[in-house]
């Protein structure tokens, strides 16, 4: 039910998912869902719809959301997960509702401190994946480390990635550079099995050089959304100056292709959610502005996940590291 | 001597800026000052060569820098201002050394906590002051609110602007979203003087609808890193995009004025430097890759800083809101 464009955008992803042999159960209004899904090709796909009565509108409190909304979209999905008849959460809708109900009906992974958002954005060469993107602020150390784990488990079995690299975000590239936090998480992802390849900056995450950039919600948001709002600026200008005259628009018109991968670059459609990860099971959340393609991108994701076990590799892992993360969880404290 | 281009670039934007009547005093290596100077037609201006036996280099450890190089050409300037021969200081070589000579040479203000660096963002509109972009870490509270007082001194003594509006950089835009320290700072803010419009996102850094973002330094330093290295990597997608073919060079060369547009709003040289506020006296770093535009810049915004009393109009704006910094001293103690 939720994300800018609702179950118009959301319906006819689902159907193009089922279509590619993924099993769907759309939650929502079942009058509306049924009347979008009537206007689908669904014929003999494996889709089910599930009724829930509320739905959770983006301006609502996530704790709101939680408590008042028992019966919204978000919280029975995470229920029907949670009773074992679903792998997994897509959602568009309000994020922080999600990330809550995620957290709170799925539950954590056992040993996980702080479940992080992936943001996987595009570079100019693979995507990178920035964690946290906004699911926690004031992040201590051990919680960084957790999030490079996390994230390496994530991108090995759902972006297919070998040997990912991990970077931490800072503000300078060597050692000792940073905050405080980022110092110590910098002594933790160094006597880690993961390749850590230490500080990058601000610069590095789009160069597509580095595969995992671990960094505080707080900061990783900011950045998301910086990042996001300047591409769409820039985009805009460029426009507004090739439309300036019938010269540049005549240019324009040569130099399409150009265009088109500038704005495949700068578009977030492409790789549609972001997992939150710890959890015992899938959750991830899509973009507000999701359209069908980036829901197909989520959906995949989602199922790929569940696929390739990256839950059970995750437990794997942090046994993997337990002296570390024992270690640390007292000096953090 | 600083800078990816040292006195080849920093001389001639000296005796340019001499030229609009600005009394220069050239600090480094006499032999390469005057071999410089020689080239550019500086005859009857306003400039003096004060020599330096020593130069910090780009990988040089600020603390050492302090210590180790007493002569060194930052370090000379910055006692030529503490001894009343100058008003203010450009550099273009080692930013952190120059911070740290800034501070220890010429000292804070009374009342000032922590000196912070001002970016001066070019967006769609007029152009955005991020402070801090890197001067701090963990920063607390007070600092992050007087961080705003400082920026609205700057605002209006060096921008020209009439009441600057003051975001606070957070992670969602209503009051309570954010970190600990950006909460405690946003009532800080709503009780003073200032302009203040409440929290702002990433995506709003851009758009030009807010003059002044305050942040901590690390996160400033990340944004800033940030949105040079999208806004390089998406022109050089574009670039490579337009030279793929003969029908799209055309058409670059018929949208030239546009790209130009384009490469302006991404292009730092324009704005110069990042003053460093709360000193005694004006501090300017300017980026190390300034071309001659960029430096010239840089120099006309440290005496229109001089000019305009900046600095005694920052001691006032501390004396305003005395009753918050110091109410507040306590509680983020």
């Amino acid at each position: 039910m939720g994300g800018d464009f609702g179950p118009q955008v959301v319906v006819p992803a689902a159907v193009e998912a089922a279509r590619e042999g993924i099993a769907i159960a759309l939650v929502g209004d079942e009058a509306v869902v049924n009347a979008e899904l009537a206007g689908c090709d669904a014929e003999g796909l494996d889709i089910r719809v599930v009724h829930a009565s509320q739905v959770v509108e983006m301006d609502d409190k996530p704790a709101d959301a939680l408590r008042r909304k028992k019966d919204s979209s978000i919280q029975v999905a995470c229920r029907l997960v949670k009773d074992g008849e679903a792998h997994g959460v897509v959602s568009a809708g309000n994020s922080g509702a999600t990330v809550a109900c995620g957290m709170f009906v799925l539950g954590r992974i056992k040993g996980v401190q702080r479940p992080a958002l992936a943001g996987i954005l595009p570079t100019e060469k693979n995507p990178v994946v920035l964690i946290d993107v906004g699911a926690n602020v004031d992040s201590k150390p051990q919680h960084l480390f957790q999030f490079g784990l996390m994230a390496d488990v994530f991108a090995r079995d759902v972006l297919g990635l070998d040997k990912p690299s991990v970077g931490i975000l800072s503000i300078g590239e060597e050692e000792g550079k940073g905050n405080a936090a980022v110092r110590e998480a910098f002594d933790l992802l160094k006597k880690s099995q993961l390749r850590f390849i230490g500080n990058v900056e601000g610069r590095d995450i789009f160069t597509g050089e580095v595969d995992i950039v671990v960094c505080d919600g707080f900061v990783g948001n900011v950045a998301l959304k910086l990042s996001e709002g300047l591409a769409t600026s820039l985009g805009r200008i460029l426009k507004d100056e090739l439309k300036s005259s019938w010269l540049s628009k005549l240019g324009t018109l040569l130099s399409m292709r150009a265009f088109k991968r500038f704005r495949k670059v700068t578009d977030y459609a492409e790789y549609g959610g972001a997992p939150l990860l710890g959890l015992k099971d899938i959750v991830l959340v899509a973009h507000g502005k999701s359209n069908q393609l980036a829901m197909v991108n989520c959906i995949r994701m989602a199922a790929t996940s569940v696929r390739n076990r990256a839950h059970e590799h995750l437990v794997e892992k942090l046994a993997d590291h337990q002296g570390l993360n024992g270690k640390s969880e007292k000096s953090a404290a």
